[in-house]
């Protein structure tokens, strides 16, 4: 299938041919960026900021507007969008009947679209047919949810399907990949931490509510569980880890009935193999000093989700810290996963 | 007074040697380390580590075994021993009538030894008479808490006072430091977080609880509240942060109730004029983004504990941030505070 | 003396009002920026990004643009302005009647401007003489070297002096500071190295050689020897080090006779008594491992020059490397000692 | 084939193993390390440090002693031993009759040792048929250059040919892998540089000497050039930085001339099709700002090396930053080459 990538000289569209490169199923055929960059190669465009090579087909590639007409040999697209103009130009491109995959947070809360996990709420794609971008629903979006919010709730579904979810609070620790470039300043973080990031908490209980949420007809149920976050920046280049405390509306026995609960799990495309999901979702680490993001977030291709240090909590029931990488599985690579799903669901074809 | 240095040549003594430098009250006296060192000169025995000169007065001063009969000139001893050998040591010099100002843990929870910060919990002083390691009372051993029990308790103090706690759950990112020299090693954490930290987080409530306590008599009674906390390393050279959340008895009617409690707070020993006390012990930051180690860990000495983003949690009451500088206040500078205390209260003479 | 500061809401210019702070004979009577800021109260207007705190003095002033009018109540200003503004307004200062010691480097080569280092050339003060700002002489301009010119310039000084300078070969380690805020992003510099730095390597020879120049009457006679500059960032916030190796005229005996040459030097502002000169310039570190950035950057209030590895070298006579804080004693720092020597001399008054 | 690692558990026996995992040709049978570790099984024995997974077919392999009569299943043997017993260790081997591919410094400059990169002197193994282990020539030592002598000696090889290398200065920005594990202490290199790296600057010179040598017979004939270098540590994880500056004995028209040095250069194997083998030996950089360790470190899976900056200098004729992988290319990837190089040479066999 050919693809086009919007935004594609940003950080996440960079990741997004990154990861593209080779891919079985899709082929890169045009890249939208901004009328700065619009008429561009792409190599003159883009400051290219992957430690891997600019793979020759992308770099003599010119750069297109972010228009519908100028993607009209194109499947579908992936949207690696600001949220600045996400709005207007993923709609536009639904509108003329061109799939949406997207990155960007402005439709993830949209009741009448997917904010999408494969691994945690494959049937949530169900929800695209309630969509009226086009008559003939040709043209709609779908969203994977952000960098936190991923970790989270692919940490919390286990659980959530083995105790219930009662409430929880938490603390993340992010990478500076995860500001985009030039992003965060070396002075604001060489050496330090910073205790906020501009938009990050109120996304996380929206986001994971609306991601563990149950499928009735076309309705969304969401569970109530409140969260609370404190997100922070820390000097680490890739891969968020979570530090979380959770409270279960059925308390567990012990810790092994909660580590159970996750080597029992059934990973509901476990047998679809699509090429970006991992082989094992969840690494649980037994050694304290695990998981680490300098050590841990490459595994598989970047799509794992890396437990630690799972315990009986004094306080609530269990507490754990989850990591991911960011930049891959918390965006282009759950994007491309999400577009597999839809190709094996009939959505895109 | 004359004061001898316990454990000189590791980075808890070096940061007492620095500290005191220019102090009002004290002198150093007498330098002791293990074996391997006694008989050097200091600039010899010890791979000075600070960021500031060593100090002329120290360099060539002989190093001591660290044996009571040693220090007999001096009037009081800090120690900055490690755990392995601290027990002992610093039991024989108590028993030898030579007071014993630590910063290890070995006797922080005896039912006799005050763990001791001034602002919050002076009386505890009191405890001192109940020792008994010298028939006259001459020699005794005062401790002061962890690098995370410190910033802790100090945050929860005007909480615990105006609301009273019921739970907390925290997570912390703490400096490299603490971990002494050489300590963590750069592969485990540049661009690196480590979500764990042997022997830390055991440490948190039981030193918190006894440092809210309440004497009653010479009995402590200690507060029950369950602590959950989760220690992470991250790649910062000083400063502790803290990322806590609270559930109080008394639910606050609104955020400004809560920072009106610690405005409104009464430090106890505001008039005792200590050199080392900070002359705001709080420093409340409005900013987001604040308060960070790199910038705020020197203020005020070392010895003012930094909060911020205080705000209403979604999950039990309150959520902040804390913190203060781990080998300042969260050690050496701490245990000076206690000896000034001391003095005043006329323990020390 | 009141003093005004140029670009005070920049980095240099927030350097300018924290090492000010307490100083003995100037006073920080008026702040200028960019229009941007100017009308608001410095809180407002600046990012303050310094490690203590914004003083309470200078919280409340109000910001004022760059122009001569608004700061007719001061002796003179200090300008930390970039480069791309500074020729105009420094030029109107001047003309204003206003003296002007300035960071920036557009006047730096102009035949006319002492380009000054009171420690190496305090005679260079002459050339004020020949410029003609306004026809009384009471506006001129005089500059600080580049942050690496200084340290590589007060290093050589003794060499130059003794044995002659032949030519070099030097590679830098700039800190990040250097680049100001937001500076160099957070995901170029973060466990990496970056082997240019924009505009820096050709000001190095030329400043040096400028530096080391001879007054004959009002010409400044330079030497001529060749330099050749490899300036490269990495992460580390403030001290520039410097690894030279250098080509004597008169090849030294052997190191020692070099390290002579530096104890030997005569200090010509030794006598002055400067608020802001270090009491000993040349730090000779010993240690190999020395001297290093966050150990020894702050020494001597940031003003002094740190020597380590001073060798034989196989290829030409002499390698050593040279560090010094890059915005104290490389920027704010020199400038303040600039205008010291500037009064001592009698053209402030 | 069948190889085993000697130093199996250290930092660069951790490497052997992970990039030996899939090579077509080479299989891993025997694991040797200390006797601390000599019968456990390897994931019990090592503190495995890579940022991939521990190989399942190396979890459960016992850890042997490093004697030969352990080994005598294999063809030969990789050895990340320390330096501290390389020597009896890997003598002991070679007098079994079993070859040793060594990463230890202690036989590069054995006469009789190659010290190999095949691209730059493949026609030095003719050496080991000078050596004498055994009597039937089956067991011999070939040893890989330090890591910094390996980007060097690349880099000189085509100026070395073109135009002959008279001297030359450098200063190195290594990385902390380089000191194994635990290695470099966070706190001497968070936000620092060393300038100073024990036991370094000797091997440079001597070692790229041997390198560019020609064999005449048997005997290796050395260019006799001065090599002044400067090793610092900085903090950074992967890829050595070296910025050097080096005199030609004949000196080129202009710097088209040099680079045209690279591009026409031959590369001896490049017929070979070796496994580990760089497709690009030389990456000519033309953006200023690289190579960076951290973007480039990994291109060609860590063998390339990766050459900027190449220009015209003021001082001697050329000047150039070169970086490579300092524990693949510079370490075990290095070695492997070797060892594929002598399996076509038909030394291993």
């Amino acid at each position: 299938m050919k693809v086009g990538i919007l935004g594609a000289t940003g950080a996440v569209g960079q990741k997004f041919i990154r990861l593209l490169q080779g891919h079985p199923w899709f082929e890169i055929e045009a890249l939208g960026a901004s009328e700065r960059s619009a008429g561009k190669k792409y190599k003159q465009a883009a400051n290219w900021i992957e430690d891997v090579v600019l793979p020759e087909s992308i770099k003599e590639m010119t750069v297109k507007n972010c228009e519908p007409s100028e993607f009209s040999t194109v499947d579908f697209v992936f949207s690696g969008l600001d949220s600045s103009v996400a709005g207007e130009i993923e709609k536009a491109f639904a509108t003329a009947g061109i799939p949406v995959i997207s990155n960007a947070k402005n439709y993830r809360q949209n009741p009448t679209v997917p904010l999408l996990i494969p691994e945690i709420n494959p049937d949530h794609t169900e929800l695209i047919k309630t969509q009226n971008f086009t008559k003939d629903g040709s043209g709609w979006i779908v969203t994977n949810p952000n960098c936190v919010a991923v970790p989270l709730s692919i940490s919390l579904k286990p659980l959530h399907d083995a105790f219930g979810i009662d409430s929880l609070i938490l603390t993340t620790m992010q990478a500076v990949s995860g500001a985009g470039y030039p992003g965060v300043a070396s002075l604001d973080i060489l050496g330090n931490v910073v205790p906020y990031i501009s938009g990050e908490e109120p996304k996380v209980g929206p986001e994971t509510r609306k991601l563990l949420g149950t499928l009735e007809g076309t309705d969304l149920i969401r569970p109530e569980f409140p969260v609370q976050a404190t997100a922070t920046r820390v000097p680490t280049i890739n891969g968020h880890m979570i530090s979380a405390t959770v409270k279960l509306k059925n308390t567990p026995a012990d810790i092994e009935e909660v580590k159970a609960a996750y080597t029992n799990w059934k990973n509901p495309i476990a047998n679809l193999k699509l090429p970006f999901a991992p082989k094992e979702l969840y690494k649980l680490h037994e050694e304290e000093k695990y998981p680490q993001p300098r050590l841990h977030a490459d595994w598989e291709n970047g799509m794992q989700l890396h437990l630690g240090r799972l315990r009986k909590a004094e306080v609530f029931d269990v507490s754990f810290v989850a990591m991911a990488h960011n930049t891959i599985r918390g965006a282009a690579g759950g994007a491309i996963l999400n577009a597999e799903l839809l190709v094996k669901k009939g959505f895109l074809k």
